[in-house]
């Protein structure tokens, strides 16, 4: 039975292959990715997309081909959601109706930093704020003292006060409304120990579009590079790609626990500068991201004054400053570091990310974050302004949400214990989780794995046999795509490739999140652990 | 008083203008718009935009200036916010403080399509759902019950169950979540009698980020065009100036209530093909924005038949489907259009723009909407998920928002007749103060205005004295934001000119909303009257 079974998720992973592969056009399409990247990506892992009205490149007179659209969509490519989670949306389909069919009850999403898919409670307060001022009709309701905390219903209220007309349906301040950015700039001021202005924060739908505005600022074409970690989180690569210009990689060291070091930063900014490629800037993800290594702030000082000494930009993706497991680090914001070292507006240009997705609160789904830009002259802040104005604003929750979550309740409060139970509870389990899969993960054969310091992943490194690297090949697959994929039809458990996030040529890892609830790690340790050993004896040398 | 109090106002403005000036390398930077486009703007009204942490371009070291960003940023213009906005903005902090120093007590943004900024009140089913999607604790309280309509409830439990894990606080399906498409294409069903299938639909932060998706699938170089009505909303000049594309610019016929020729089409097509120009897409804005104006069917039909013929995506912004004022009128979507003249899915490609910003509902804070988009071979759909993928997905509250609106409440429902007074209180009224407004301003020497049959704004024509031509030149600015300012300082009344959405040469206009609260339309009507008389007094030749 279970041999049968396995056969049938295999065939519906052929079947996607074979849809994947039928366009050849497509792929001889795909250009390379760019003069400066690694090279260790010879097969795309985010080819494969889901789609409806099937219409077949060859079969329609309509305007629109594969070969007339704009090469730099092509080029992009973005793994955390590509092929292999799409054949775990089909698998998940048919697991509905053909349950016993597979030796899995449930697809298990470990490729995604989306903790409340997999179970994750808001922090109630959050919530409560939020609900009081989507239907601000409650705050007049005498009931709603019985169901809200006191402090929730002060908390919307300030927030009304801080909205013209108290108008949450209204578009705001192409920047976010600004009592929301004086919270955020008084909660930076708390965590930093230094000024933040809110004129210099730009509220956005999350991360992602604050880091798109930046290389959109700062790329006019493949000549303008950016210098971003390898491995890093896909957005960077698929933003420079759709911005038309150059990736230049810095390598951070895997046998030092993913180090960055200063010495591989020089040799690649003269690297790319002897290729002709201006490099405008560093892109830095503290804690790291697939990597969850925490910088050191000795790290932190030599980055900053590389960044001074060779002019570039510093951006600093710190969505995860919040998400620190280990005792012996600490998150120290960039502008801090910047700050401590006497460097002030004039002297160094930098960025810094947030966003409510990460941290304890996990609020992936709202779409909050915002931007701090700060060294960046007045007219060309100006340009920023403009850039966001065409957008209107971010949403006026996410906007909200990224106040609460820089400002949470304090001692006092009314919610104040439950959320800190609740703010705890969240982060020491995450703690335990990746302590656990990470010691599971050291166990198998073959696969090391660095300690999450820091953020929401494992990032183990695979030493496959030679001859799993050869069935991989024979199927036109990056090895480590061809072990997630064996995974995912053998467990249920979606990981995301290492050539997903580019990595040393040659070397090949997964990226895995810690963020399944604590009772269903035991069952994925043992999933895994199973698997590991079959895929190592089928394949053994 | 008044003499000394408009003569502050006039300071401020003086203050603002030089400010703006200083650098002159900002201005000799800018390049011409496009090859196709027109040459109305000679001056740009939104180049000017505040910022904190002052520091001009000469006194810093810092790696970013004016000289080394992106040029296509530079050359993106925004008017809707831009310098008039800034102005407006200072005065009315400066307000706060001097109140007695001007002659009215507040700014009244006239600008822009933000209803609930100016008291327009959010319909109280859709604020119900939304909250108890922002709060499902409330769902198991029994005092929910006396505070929401059983409807609501009814309707959020419906909701949280097509969410996996009802979880609202998670990443949603790239084009987002699947539930809320169903409800959404059974909506475009029901509106157009055609069939609409929920994989065509990709959810957005509002329509804006849909139309940027677009132009960057489209637009490869400035040789990729994309015929836009002129006047046209400046999203689509921003979006193609960002992507680097050419704005191939069609005219309204304003004789005609800005009708849209098939004959000038087809000229302003053949002159781009004549410059080396490929001609991608045609956007059409239906009901118009700015003008007002609700196409025909048998137009539409023409417009269906022309992109056909010249293999054209017609890129519909539907936006102001439910904003429809007069009898006579109705809206068809292009989409009902095409079908219904026996167009499917591989004649033509067609792109629906929906927001719920606009309509009777006037959400723009929450920032949703989405595109359908239909007659695209399936590998061209995988890049435009590939590129939603990058950005995860649309914001959760604003995706819910947009199947609310597309599913409202139906007779027999709970809320259904307080849904249907709040819907048809604010459509009737916005078609009062559409036509009060439109007699006003026909009423004004020298000013003609075509009347709104749709979408939220009034479009009138100034023709203005050569007098007044010739102030605003010796100023550097336009005819039409010179007059605008004038307004702004004598009536603290904010418009947008019309050269910030372009307009026939030598023609001049402003954009104004239909949207300020019955109660003010008198005295807005008053003090325009009066400003107007007074400008022509000063200026007549």
């Amino acid at each position: 039975m279970r041999r049968f079974v396995i056969g049938q998720a295999k065939n519906l992973i052929d079947q996607t292959r074979r849809r994947h592969h039928k366009d050849h056009r497509f792929l001889s399409l795909l250009p390379s990715f760019s003069a400066a990247s690694d090279s260790s990506t010879p097969f795309s892992s985010s080819r494969f997309f889901s789609s409806s009205s099937e219409m077949s490149a060859s079969d329609s007179s309509l305007p629109v081909t594969l070969d007339s659209i704009n090469p730099k969509v092509l080029k992009c490519e973005y793994a955390v959601r590509g092929e292999i989670v799409n054949i775990a949306q089909r698998l998940q389909e048919d697991l509905k109706t053909n349950k016993d069919a597979y030796p899995f009850d449930e697809i298990i999403y470990c490729n995604i930093g989306n903790p409340q898919s997999l179970g994750q409670q808001p922090i109630t307060f959050f919530r409560e704020v939020l609900a009081l001022c989507s239907h601000t009709a409650l705050l007049d309701e005498s009931a709603t003292h019985g169901l809200f905390s006191s402090d929730s219903i002060e908390r919307a209220w300030k927030i009304l006060d801080q909205i013209p007309g108290k108008a949450t349906g209204a578009y705001s301040h192409s920047q976010g409304i600004k009592g929301l950015r004086d919270a955020i700039a008084a909660g930076i001021e708390a965590r930093d120990g230094f000024p933040a202005d809110p004129n210099d924060l730009f509220m956005t739908d999350g991360a992602s579009p604050g880091v798109h505005m930046m290389m959109q600022l700062l790329i006019t074409s493949e000549k303008d590079g950016i210098l971003c970690p390898i491995p890093q989180y896909p957005l960077y690569s698929a933003s420079i790609a759709l911005h038309g210009g150059t990736l230049v990689p810095y390598y951070l060291d895997e046998a030092s626990g993913w180090g960055l070091e200063i010495s591989e930063l020089k040799k690649q900014l003269e690297d790319a500068r002897s290729k002709g490629v201006t490099v405008r800037a560093l892109a830095v993800i503290n804690p790291g991201n697939p990597t969850g290594q925490v910088l050191a702030e000795e790290n932190q000082r030599d980055i900053v004054d590389f960044c001074k000494q060779e002019g570039l930009v510093l951006l600093a993706d710190e969505v995860y400053q919040e998400n620190v497991y280990v005792p012996d680090k600490k998150f120290h914001s960039f502008k801090k570091v910047a700050r401590s070292m006497g460097y002030g507006e004039k002297d160094i240009a930098l960025v810094s990310f947030q966003s409510v997705s990460k941290g304890y609160y996990g609020e992936c789904g709202k779409r909050g974050g915002y931007m701090e830009v700060t060294g960046f002259t007045s007219d060309v802040r100006e340009q920023i302004y403009k850039v966001a104005s065409v957008n209107l604003c971010s949403n006026i929750s996410g906007q909200i949400l990224a106040s609460l979550i820089m400002s949470p309740p304090k001692p006092g409060d009314d919610s104040y214990e439950s959320y800190m139970a609740e703010k705890n509870g969240i982060l020491s389990s995450l703690a335990k989780r990746a302590k656990t899969l990470e010691e599971a993960l050291n166990k198998l054969e073959g696969v090391t794995c660095n300690r999450a310091e820091g953020a929401m992943y494992l990032f183990p490194c695979l030493n496959l046999p030679q001859k799993a690297i050869e069935a991989a090949e024979a199927e036109k697959t990056a090895p480590d795509a061809f072990y997630c994929k064996r995974l995912l039809k053998a467990t249920g458990i979606v990981v995301v490739p290492g050539s997903g996030f580019r990595q040393v040529p040659g070397t090949w890892h997964f990226r895995c999140t810690i963020l399944p609830q604590e009772d269903k790690i035991p069952a994925i340790v043992d999933r895994l652990t199973e698997f590991h050993k079959s895929f190592m004896d089928e394949f053994r040398n």
